[in-house]
């Protein structure tokens, strides 16, 4: 954990502790930084962090204050990387269909910047949360990054295994959706009908280098699924 | 504009002028606040800035980066608040279908934070780019802060006029939204069918000093609706 991930957690200890509600005024940067004895930017960074969670809000020349309680129950798309860390209290699992390498098509080499040659592990799986149907997904994974994969690692969060075992750095990701209707196939795959709604979403992540390994191309099911995203100006 | 925003554009024309592409490395916050003779802070601040709005990426201990651009035609979510920013290069419209003062029910008084007896300015849109339909718009505005409103302002950018106008600072939003059928009175305003898909969309809005001031209900058409969200570790 980075130190300004360990500031961000102490901060976010020290609202509970002392109770503060939506719209209370926070202790300033200066105050943070004498505190935990870090620097000035780690504090910034911590903060922005805290923000990003939806937690604090910051206003220029005004101060730092506690944000409401989200809604339960539905996922923070901003801190999205794996769903187990989205959803509070959730039972997360994972079925796999299908992995093995190929050779991608070309919209896939495209988004992952790869050479013609080369092959990635292609995967799809179906996730639940609490054994309800989330989401059908099919990820491609740029094989430089993603060393090896088989199926008992994508039976479980592949971002923890990439963190924890491949060393690799997440940095950040792109979300493109839009709403569509479901095709036959995806239909059954989802237990819906033919022309149900269905959230098609696509999400490319990097490394904190910026070299993109994972593109993945998600399909909704319209009745389990539900998004949050704490903006700001 | 804030100092903080200025330099923002300031990185933004220097990434544009010196023709960096997407994965190569910035100079430094010690460097920016040097050329642009302003604290370390507002130089972490700009960044930040330029992160939400997808065209930077940072890495604790490893730089500042540039950004690959985002597809053309999609909403960027962490910039939203009126249309007219978020889709470059579109004719956003607005055809005004009905503006009233109402006492809410109950829940719109739970969002926006007010006393029984508070009529709210009650707004009812459609929202058009480059002339098709983009969405169904329903808003609840809180009138301590929405001082006024008329057909001739809703019928452009509301945002704009509190923020020219009344002086509003607009500080964040909480997003919540998820996919559903078309009832038959939304599908006849959207120009679909009954049961056809959409995103059923809800976004609040608050002040710098985090009080509630607007709570919108939007239902975007299906076809004419794409969504981006740059996303961080």
């Amino acid at each position: 954990m980075l130190k300004y991930e360990l500031v961000a957690q102490y901060i976010q200890q020290f609202i509970k502790e002392n109770g503060f509600q939506a719209g209370d005024k926070l202790p300033n940067v200066e105050s943070f930084k004498n505190k935990y004895e870090v620097s000035k930017s780690t504090v910034i960074k911590a903060l922005e962090e805290l923000e990003k969670n939806g937690i604090i809000f910051q206003t220029q020349g005004s101060g730092i204050y506690v944000r409401g309680n989200k809604r339960k129950g539905y996922m923070n798309l901003l801190i999205s990387h794996g769903f187990k860390d989205e959803i509070e209290n959730a039972t997360v699992s994972y079925k796999v269909n299908k992995l093995e390498e190929l050779i991608p098509s070309s919209n896939v080499r495209e988004q992952l910047k790869l050479r013609e040659d080369e092959s990635v592990y292609f995967l799809e799986r179906i996730i639940y949360v609490n054994k309800e149907i989330l989401c059908k997904e099919i990820s491609y994974f740029n094989k430089d990054i993603v060393l090896f994969l088989n199926k008992p690692i994508a039976e479980g969060s592949i971002f923890h295994y990439l963190e924890n075992n491949l060393k690799v750095k997440i940095g950040f990701s792109d979300i493109y959706f839009q709403v569509d209707k479901l095709n036959e196939h995806e239909a059954n795959i989802l237990k819906l009908q033919e022309d149900d709604p269905c959230l098609r979403y696509e999400q490319i992540f990097y490394t904190t280098t910026g070299i993109p390994f994972d593109y993945s191309q998600l399909v909704y099911h319209y009745g389990n699924a539900q998004f949050y995203i704490p903006a700001h100006k």
